[in-house]
């Protein structure tokens, strides 16, 4: 993944989707205060890391109390933007398309799929767990009538400029990219590339390395 | 996604996929010779970088003429392992494992999922694109049998570790975790963690500070 975010540190944002998981399973359990050590420890994770993670959000832990359980898990989803749902469209209905608006988990996360396109005819019409796939050069006129902000790309790499350039043309301002292609932007609009050809490549290079110094 | 690679730089290792979906499309051509500024150019590169990466593969290009294409594509595919193909076992079979198994871009990469698991009595059974779903506890006897090496977990976080356990118990040397969790594994065991919710988090965050600053 690819970013060049200026104001945060990437690795904390990163985290900052596995403290919230872990404080809203405490939430459930009733629990009021958590410490800065049971939060590392339950996730292996270096204390004095924790506390400045958490800062970011603007909550200050209470000496020997700890951190409100409820107040820290809507500081962190509200940092994230994950307190309110944000629509966003899908580019590419193959089976990479469908598995994300299957994926549950996108909604803790706030993130609501509201229209898949596609430029191929046999999957226009088609539905994916209730949305329809529209044609892809519908996608400018929808999102700027629908105020959408989120584009998410799972079409082929050859693909992926031209439907940027629509996404970008309807007014989106953040795109998540899932095709193994670097996408150009005009400034101001976020990309966050998930390069699973790249993920991939460090776990093989990593096997075939260690296979060649094991023989 | 979260390495710690000693040997190889891992910005390297995450462009050589990028470099080869390249020069694979240019052998289609029955091009013979491509020079580092032709890739940098297309790829929107550094040139003096695309020299340095293709290093790690132990070609280097002749002055004036540059590289030879099939050799470098041969050459990166043998480097990232992707010159034979790999079988790997795939455990959690829901709308994402299904993905990936009918993600054809693995094809490329010479990934090959040969059988999938889940815990789930309701999936075990059922067949996804020709691959039986069969129950988790045989992982451990089925990768040992097989001499699996890669092991891919799609399950939800809860079942993460458990599911690491098995396929390590069978002998897997690398795994590929999409589930959103940190997994322990013992020393010399590779892991490549895909965390979505990590990706997420920083396109909303910057998305929601480029809001307020908007604003």
């Amino acid at each position: 993944m690819n970013t060049d975010i200026k104001s945060f540190p990437v690795p904390t944002l990163r985290r900052l989707p596995t403290y919230l998981r872990f404080l809203r399973k405490l939430a459930e359990t009733d629990r009021e205060f958590v410490s800065c050590t049971h939060i590392a420890r339950d996730l292996r994770l270096d204390p004095t890391q924790v506390r400045k993670d958490l800062e970011i959000t603007g909550i200050t832990g209470r000496p020997r109390i700890g951190y409100s359980v409820p107040e820290l898990v809507t500081a962190i989803e509200s940092f994230l933007g994950w307190n309110n749902n944000r629509d966003a469209f899908l580019v590419g209905a193959g089976s990479l398309g469908a598995a994300l608006i299957g994926y549950k988990a996108f909604r803790e996360y706030g993130l609501h799929i509201v229209a898949a396109f596609d430029s191929d005819e046999a999957k226009i019409g088609r539905t994916i767990r209730d949305i329809e796939v529209l044609p892809s050069f519908k996608i400018p006129e929808l999102a700027e009538r629908m105020h959408i902000h989120i584009g998410i790309i799972t079409a082929p790499a050859e693909a992926a400029q031209d439907i940027t350039d629509l996404l970008v043309f309807g007014g989106i301002k953040a795109i998540w990219n899932f095709a193994p292609a670097n996408i150009v932007v005009p400034e101001g609009v976020i990309v966050e590339n998930v390069m699973l050809s790249s993920s991939l490549a460090v776990l093989t290079a990593r096997l075939t390395e260690a296979q060649r110094v094991g023989k």
